[in-house]
């Protein structure tokens, strides 16, 4: 394959790049400096206030959850979330090895031990058969529980990560989740504005993440939400998210250890802007992505990755697949794309690979393994 | 004494209070619009951008630490502050019982337990004095570090903190921290422009941590900074603070769990708007306590809290300070006042006395338990 050509079909698509293209910028106009002030003058900037409210019922609104929480970021948020749907210390939780660190930090906070589960190979989502043929393998049901025969430990939670906004196998995984009696919390970090079968990400199971991160497909800033379905489940985790204070005129009680993870009304307000142009953002990222996925046909060695069947992906970042794992290649290309002012990256380093997390039990990682050398991810940014 | 006096008082000081007065809330005017439309010009309002930078060398300069690195709140940069000082998991940390409960989050957050220290009760810091006694008693020093004999764990680590911005006793308390070979990481969440013998609070130890909350002498909406003297502590911090990720063009390794604690830009540019009026709120903050101060001179039954001795205080809260212990008076002050539209509060509930943290290794607190029932915080916003 020629990394010329590459080059090539990518500027067909996004221009001349005279001047560096970034994998993924935000979209900002008039509007986000319009709420942001209206914010700062309502003098309501911090933990409490109606930007925050507003956000909010806009996302809960928009994702078709009962409700949304806010948080700091989408790492907080995860975090949060083990922590209501049940997850205690030692636990285990399925998580990918292919995402990023944040999936598996948070469930180190929390106290419980990843267990990564390998990958499908067509949109590198967590992959619910080879997860079924393990859990048959080194799972013991008991007490309603399930035990890591190897481990004695029990396996709480799946938290499948839908990867570039792709969703996720969503029914084969729910149908594990439900034989083996886990529970089920969405990473959809990288996935507001996409929908399975016509569901938003992140409303299938206990609840579900979004990160607002300045590289995804909207920004806040730093920010992050939780999607509930269960009212309940949101209150405690609001309630965790603001130090666990209960209400009181004057006093300050605590009756659990809580977080400071409130997202601050200030981010909120850019948040709200940002909702504004969420649907014409994701038209111009899925009309980019339409338009690679024609510059990329019948090119030999490699696909452009397109959404799975039954489902609206949001298309965050776009990614090119080489048919082979092949290390070198994939570095060549990287080299040649980002020498040449356009931004490219390989995905995240296999989270079974760092050291931290080398330890901790697993399944058989192969395709993982194999698809890290595969995947290119090229500039994905609204409008481009 | 007559609840009708101190209310007339405080009306002497801020005015007639035929509006709702509250406790504290930040100062704004076009400066902050003006920084944060700038950020959102320059589309870098995550967690990399000019501000960030611009913000954490106003930050050292302002309080002469070699560095400052950005966090999300106060709560995670005592986090990080703990765990770069070297505090490790079932460590015990010596706290104040009298904080707000973050302290104690803090510390559990780093895996570590809280072992409760009690207040002097001029200005309610820790109490230096009966810290060494109990260190004379409960310590034993072994290999370099001290053990509490009664638990067999290592106590690594103090954290004072500056109690509604008055500096503790940082001399008498450093002499213990040195004497025994613990580290020193100081809470200064409520002591920006708080100096103690001319240096400013957060600069004494390893390092110390601020808070920009909503209610703090200034705001980011949420933020935090942790104060370094050495440079290698403070790259450690910012490096934790940004998941730990190893510096590469383009690969995604992580070699310790890192955590996503840092202050987007978007925050940061409202703290460089904050840092610029932060000398003259610091100025109208003592003139409003010099005037509480005169209102409340000679008044039988409490006093109102002046700074110590050979130190500068931002005056964060204001309070009154009955002479004896008296739940049923301060409640009934607090109700009075309250309903009068003049917002005030008791200190917090002492930690020890929460659910989560009963059990934590303690001192005798009486001090604490005492002065919980006479302090009544008063309206202290600048400009009042």
């Amino acid at each position: 394959m020629d990394n010329i050509l590459i080059i090539d079909r990518i500027k067909s698509v996004i221009g001349s790049c005279d001047q560096f293209t970034p994998l993924h910028i935000p979209i900002f106009d008039d509007r986000e400096v319009e709420l942001l002030s209206e914010c700062v003058e309502s003098n309501f900037v911090s933990s409490v206030g109606a930007f925050c409210d507003r956000f909010e019922t806009a996302l809960a609104e928009y994702t078709g959850a009962k409700r949304a929480v806010l948080c700091v970021n989408g790492t907080s948020a995860l975090h949060l979330a083990l922590r209501v749907a049940g997850v205690e210390s030692n636990d285990e939780v399925l998580i990918p090895s292919l995402s990023f660190v944040a999936t598996a930090n948070a469930v180190r906070y929390a106290g419980a031990i990843p267990h990564f589960v390998d990958c499908e190979r067509d949109h590198f989502g967590m992959d619910p058969l080879k997860l079924r043929e393990h859990l048959q393998t080194i799972g013991e049901s008991r007490d309603g529980l399930l035990y890591n025969r190897e481990t004695g430990r029990v396996i709480r939670c799946v938290v499948p990560m839908h990867a570039f906004g792709h969703p996720v196998l969503l029914k084969e995984l729910t149908s594990v989740v439900n034989e083996y009696s886990l529970k089920l919390v969405e990473d959809a970090a990288e996935s507001l504005g996409s929908f399975y079968e016509g569901k938003h990400t992140g409303t299938f199971g206990e609840c579900g993440i979004l990160s607002f991160n300045g590289n995804k497909v909207m920004t806040t800033g730093g920010g992050g939400a939780i999607l509930f379905n269960d009212e309940q489940l949101a209150d405690h985790a609001k309630y965790l998210s603001t130090t666990a204070k209960r209400p009181h005129k004057w006093e300050f009680y605590h009756d659990e250890m809580g977080y400071n993870y409130r997202m601050p009304a200030l981010n909120a307000a850019m948040g709200c802007a940002q909702m504004e142009k969420l649907p014409k953002m994701l038209e111009q990222k899925r009309a980019l992505a339409s338009r690679y996925e024609q510059a990329f046909a019948g090119l030999d060695g490699l696909r452009f990755l397109t959404e799975p069947s039954n489902c609206q992906s949001n298309y965050w970042l776009n990614a090119i697949v080489l048919d082979e794992p092949n290390l070198e290649q994939r570095d060549a290309i990287l080299e040649a794309t980002n020498s040449q002012n356009i931004m490219t990256r390989p995905v995240w380093t296999p989270l079974h690979l760092l050291p931290m997390y080398a330890d901790c039990p697993r399944m058989d990682l192969s395709a993982t393994e194999e698809v890290a050398q595969r995947i290119i991810n090229i500039p994905s940014t609204a409008g481009l």
